[in-house]
């Protein structure tokens, strides 16, 4: 493709995109294929000669499009937000245009610096301590990860290299043999798949520590586990707090959990990939009190700060810690440290190879500015809680636990098979989209508000869509069972129930 | 942003990026900015209010561009290339556009079939064997992973996996913490760094070994380590073979190293992420021979097959093995396996989360089709034998060893010192971009023939920089040393040694 092509083609692209999103309201939220519907359609091998740019758009229309999962519609509200903005978009084309790799500083020094500077601004924005900063004096600073489960290996990792040290000097224990399978690391049982598969992958035992009736991990929960497993000999390690869990956006308590880890000479790091960009308004700042005991933090602007996917912020109370652990040294890879806290970012992360991300972070935060990304965030919760509030009107239902952030848990009195069966059907209509969670071993659907198209009225609709299913639900149930004459016996769950 | 915006300033992206590649010939390879020059030149806070598009364009070209280094150059000689094409750039913006995270066939099923398709057509053109394929019977299958550093690592962690379950079986050794300590891989002396990373993420011991004179591990090599090791009581368990090596791009034999590592269970892993592509010519299949013998390889289409970073594909004979060791559960998750040789993909990375990264290694098979990719290929390949011509025909140098794909190694006769000189010099002014290799300890320069825009008249602009920076550095030792009258004497390396 020449240059000129690219002009006239690249701008089509652009109104296609344009035109996605603005009639994304009007798709099923869900797709309409089966498994291996696209095996069928597109051809076995790869061209032989070139196709014209414009086969290939019909292709998109014709089979690209009808089997997405359509993330930015108003009805998706499953997992949590995948990021997504205008300005992000062209941060992220102008990556792709330049396209330079900044394995070093050398590789290209834009790449290093923008990153240090973004990562400055937006922990700024968190109000995050300036010990976590590049612009304090101090070893901390920020970097730009792939994903939260990277930056969570990461930080375990790194735990375990300094740990390992620790005892190497303190303790004289030479072997590292000695050492490692006797390392523990503790999260809860509410944690993010991803800090579980962290422990699998960095060959750490993980301990999921029961939470409490909010499902939050306790100060003394985590010291009694710390207790028994020091009496037993091993070596606590690596802790994994959550602010805002996966199933029920629950908040652990770092005020408590901080001053054990601290004395017992444990890591401790937060995951806040979702619920992170909250604290950018100071009124939700309270839910990270003791953040001044943390070790490592990691946020993704790629879920709820209009950033697209993937751009996760991990920030470190001491950098020396990584490089120590992850420094492996080429003639080719020749860079001098200097004395600017800017950092080699290569040994921060497990690639090599560095992405320019930090475009997209710089677009979104000067497009949108401090106000309109708190404005956004407001919002969100906000209609979150405009759902709420409908659902919390009609008796059938119940909000369990309270709304947090955009995530609202709910589910019908009759238990949770009749739940279960109501997100079954939603799903299969396709009209929205809703995953289930766990709250207190009961089954729970999860409604994220997530696009950042998302209305009032498009909120409206999705609750008149689970009133209308549940109303055919009941409805279908009379109808089966015609002894069963009212809505009242209907509702016995255990009658119900029998009919599963 | 709004939708109208987003087209008018969309458009202007496109003229941008179109601009920037147009000219990028016009520009210094290497930027003029010293470190700390942006963090002097931007905000230190995030503004708080919007900002103007047009505002953040005038950034871009008065803070961005200075400080890039241009990979995109036809002066840009260093590491290896950084793959770059209008059609890749327009299927990252498609992704981009539609944002969906592919974090289970149900998140988005074009997610996961795409790339099972691609994946396909890949392997195919490189005549990989059919059962490393999805389209295959059996249980192998590709991967699109971020990058060659991730494939290794996850490679690296199955195969500890994958040996620690059959220990338990067949020895009845129930204790992992007993095998662990006593799993070792193998690589060459002349791995990439990442290949060495990852022993060290996933705590495995990792030994360098010899290569013969030509850079290459040969099978007499690993089965003297392994005998050795295995005598000592440890458990040889991974092996790292590599296709194309960053130094001087050497071929390691894996018809030899193969049968070894079948022999003796141990996983043998390929890096081939430059070098990959060439399988796609057939006259250069031979030089993976072997291949039958593998367990999982990796090849970058991001870095040599004009895909733009990231986008490094892995094959694994046994997908079921990387499924073993990664699974981890949540009712969130919930996606039923089905019988199609459709791949849950999250359980065969360590992200959850998954761009859509099979867009752009879709568009840019299209639109080049293979014809057009074995061409670039070829060309490239051509351009950097064209450059060895002229070097071979300075008796000032010499070339070591053979050129290998798109790299040259080349040095003064003269020895280290001054070819090191030579290259600091070069780097100095900026015109074009190498970096330096180690060759039988020797200190060699690297040429590669790195974006698609090089031709001809560009590499022997290249060459005539080179020539003229030499000529001068020689002429520069006649002034400072006035008793020294001919090139002869100068010659000398003894003499020029003792300038340095």
């Amino acid at each position: 493709m020449e240059s000129q092509e690219f002009r006239r083609f690249g701008k089509e692209v652009i109104d296609l995109i344009a035109d996605y999103i603005e009639n994304v309201r009007d798709r099923n939220v869900l797709p309409s294929v089966e498994p291996g519907y696209l095996l069928k359609m597109l051809p076995e091998e790869a061209p032989e000669q070139p196709e014209h740019w414009h086969d290939v758009v019909k292709d998109v229309h014709n089979t690209i499009l009808p089997g997405l999962t359509h993330w930015q519609s108003p009805q998706f509200h499953a997992f949590y937000p995948a990021g997504h903005s205008y300005a992000s978009i062209l941060g992220s084309m102008l990556n792709d245009g330049l396209s330079i790799i900044g394995l070093s500083w050398k590789a290209s020094p834009v790449c290093t610096e923008l990153e240090v500077i973004t990562m400055n601004w937006f922990g700024k924005l968190l109000g995050l301590p300036e010990e976590f900063l590049n612009c304090s004096p101090g070893p901390g600073g920020g970097v730009i990860q792939g994903s939260a489960s990277e930056s969570t290996l990461i930080a375990l990792l790194v735990a375990k290299d300094k740990t390992i040290r620790r005892l190497n000097i303190v303790d004289h224990i030479d072997d590292e043999d000695e050492i490692k399978p006797k390392l523990v690391a503790y999260t809860s049982d509410q944690c993010n798949s991803s800090v579980e598969k962290a422990g699998l992958l960095g060959s750490m035992k993980i301990k999921l520590l029961k939470t409490d009736a909010n499902g939050r991990l306790r100060g003394e929960t985590l010291k009694k586990a710390i207790e028994e497993d020091k009496a037993m000999g091993l070596i606590p390690c690596f802790v994994t707090a959550t602010l805002g869990t996966t199933a029920t956006c629950a908040f652990d308590p770092l005020y408590e959990l901080g001053p054990i880890c601290n004395r017992e000479n444990v890591w401790l790091h937060v995951d806040a990939a979702y619920a992170g960009p909250v604290f950018m308004c100071p009124e939700y700042r309270h839910l990270m009190k003791g953040i001044e005991y943390v070790s490592s933090i990691v946020t993704n602007p790629h879920k709820w700060m209009l950033v697209n996917f993937d751009c996760s912020a991990m920030w470190l109370k001491d950098g020396r810690d990584i490089k120590r652990a992850f420094d492996v040294k080429r003639i080719y890879l020749d860079d001098t440290e200097n004395n600017l806290n800017i950092p080699d970012y290569r040994h921060w992360q497990i690639p090599l190879g560095r992405r320019f991300r930090s475009l997209k972070l710089w677009t979104v935060m000067r497009i949108h500015g401090a106000e309109g990304l708190r404005k956004h965030i407001r919002s969100q919760i906000s209609l979150a809680l405009h759902f709420a509030k409908l659902v919390g009107a009609d008796d059938r239902f119940l909000i369990e636990p309270e709304p947090s952030m955009g995530l609202v848990c709910f589910r019908l009195k009759d238990g949770d098979k009749t739940t279960q069966q109501l997100l079954e059907n939603l799903t299969r209509k396709k009209k929205i989209f809703m995953v289930a969670g766990l709250y207190r071993t009961r089954y729970v659907i999860r409604f994220v508000v997530c696009s950042a198209l998302t209305t009032k009225e498009d909120v409206e609709y999705s609750w008149d869509v689970i009133k209308i299913e549940t109303d055919l639900m009941y409805t279908n149930l009379i109808h089966t069972l015609p002894q069963i004459k009212t809505m009242d016996e209907i509702l016995s769950r255990e009658m119900y129930e029998k009919l599963q």
